[in-house]
């Protein structure tokens, strides 16, 4: 297992080998990559970011007058909305990714509620429109016309939370071209899709945005009074994943191993991790190692005796966050392509 | 020319002969169909219609209770948002219609603002969801899971105005199955995806609905903050179509014809058609016929004198609005294989 592994060179899509999985902080080198166009090159001096739209006083900044702002760090899971689709059965549309769409760094940078106040948000506003440099073709249907941008909006009450952020630094360093320099979004307790990178353009608009990467794309169909409605995706679900053992790795009989992994829930904290050896029949609680980081990952092991007996045998994690929320064993069909929760399957080999 | 002319059999589609174009309204046999699924079978002694959501007295209304209301007539001509489509080069996907997915009707019924005030709308209302008794799959992606019901909202501000009908007549007759019996919409002055048949339920929303008929079918993409966003079809476009000579067809030359054919402009009238013998270089104004229905489509007709010389001669009709929007000679790409509204071409071999 290299690190990262390449899934796609253009655009270029990198997963973090997870079961490197050694600490709160993925590694910038490891971190996970899902950009959808080339990377944007970018000249940091005559960059600006632009707030327009339904603002008392439109603003136009260099990356000084940001770094200049009060400072905010955040330690955040940021995770693809397809991780683990490799998992589903009958194999589903878009990139294949295992148990390494999602990472976790210390990101640093100013709330965007700090430039919005700067800005002051009119009363008619409900969303901000976050827009990157990053543009190209898309293919799939329906297919808007031309290059795009990659943009997202947030409710306006979303985009008010202290804790969305704009960053320039992770993990401490200067934010790299392929995550996002000079400035990217962290969406915390979102899917990434909603952190976008390379900032160029927040619009504050007094509609709801309809943009590709909003309706046709990282979206999908709700129920709503009898009709599936199509909504952007938004918040992580609950998810655990095992780290070690590995997928069709072979276990030694009667012998003491260290189960571990990495849980999360988005917005919400894992309340507690628990395993399965019999298909969901029964469960056992982990332990939760370290202390609850909101919006980041939480750690967790369980001490396993394997089998007495060589064989096949499955096992399964499942978290359950702080409101009672909890994995379910199958995918719901109506998300299709997107927000694997279900339990994943490690299947293993005793002997 | 048969008339209607079938376009599908499953669902039903049929084409209005537009060459057969004799007067205001379309004889009911020859009225244009576009169904999604198969014709619902409706016992109209068992229906009833539900008004629900965000009301202050949800209703369950028979047949009889909705006649017993003030009724309402109106002259409307609808069209199939996709009409005129054949017309397009290199082609698009959906039914190829040619002239005749519009026609005109007095249709008869209620005011949808009628039935929501005696329901008492809620201030917090956005919209009002029209749903159809149709059901069935769709197969454009993003394809929503299982069957779904034929839906379509409208506004709250749209919904209020006394000129969107419930109707249960269609030029004096009972409305046929085919039709939308026992009960469809009218909403005048837009594309008819808006005006659902077989109504079974209204719900007044609070939310934008995102149904597959107003996202994914019936909605185009348009640019806002340089962005293309995703928009449902509403308002029908203003447009001219030539009835007589028909494409194709060869004329005498030195020969007194009279080119006739019908105008629309949704909700605004007609103001002026205008006829160009050199692909839009020149136009010459045609007589308007009859007085000015709104919401009707306008007759038209022109006195021509056919060319001294043999050869080819393309004619083009061009309509006006009230507003003084025209058509353009192009179809807008942005608008994909939905509301054609550029010239049409009518090419003619003189002898």
């Amino acid at each position: 297992m290299s690190d990262p592994i390449v899934l796609s060179d253009d655009p270029e899509v990198l997963e973090y080998p997870f079961n490197r999985l050694d600490g709160l902080i993925t590694p910038n080198g490891r971190f996970y990559v899902r950009n959808h166009f080339a990377v944007p090159e970018i000249d940091s001096d005559s960059w600006r970011l632009k707030v327009e739209g339904a603002v008392d006083k439109p603003l136009e900044l260099t990356l000084d007058d940001i770094k200049s702002m009060p400072t905010r760090t955040l330690t955040s899971t940021l995770e693809c909305a397809g991780n683990n689709r490799i998992f589903l059965t009958p194999p589903v549309k878009g990139v294949k990714w295992e148990l390494g769409g999602a990472s976790t760094a210390a990101w640093t940078g100013i709330s965007l509620a700090d430039l919005l106040n700067l800005a002051g948000v009119q009363a008619t506003a409900a969303e901000v429109i976050l827009e990157g440099a990053d543009c190209g073709e898309v293919k799939e249907e329906p297919k808007p016309p031309g290059p795009i941008h990659f943009a997202r909006s947030l409710p306006i009450a979303k985009a008010m939370e202290k804790d969305v952020l704009l960053i320039y630094q992770m993990n401490g360093e200067q934010l790299s071209a392929k995550h996002g320099f000079p400035l990217r979004a962290i969406v915390a307790g979102w899917y990434a899709m909603a952190s976008v990178k390379w900032l160029s353009r927040i619009i504050v608009s007094e509609t709801s945005f309809g943009g590709y990467f909003q309706t046709t794309d990282y979206a999908f169909w709700q129920r709503q009074d009898g009709h599936p409605v199509r909504v952007p995706i938004s918040r992580m679900l609950v998810k655990a994943e095992i780290a070690y053992p590995l997928p069709n790795q072979t276990v030694e009989r009667n012998c003491r191993l260290t189960i571990n992994g990495a849980a999360w829930a988005g917005e919400r904290l894992v309340a507690k991790v628990e395993i399965s050896q019999d298909g969901g029949a029964s469960w056992s609680p982990a332990k939760l190692v370290g202390e609850p980081v909101r919006y980041a990952w939480q750690l967790w092991e369980y001490a396993w005796l394997t089998p007495s007996a060589p064989g096949k045998i499955t096992l399964l994690a499942r978290a359950t966050d702080e409101t009672g929320e909890t994995q379910p064993l199958e995918h719901d069909p109506d998300r299709e392509n997107y927000m694997f929760n279900f339990c994943l399957p490690v299947r293993l080999e005793v002997r």
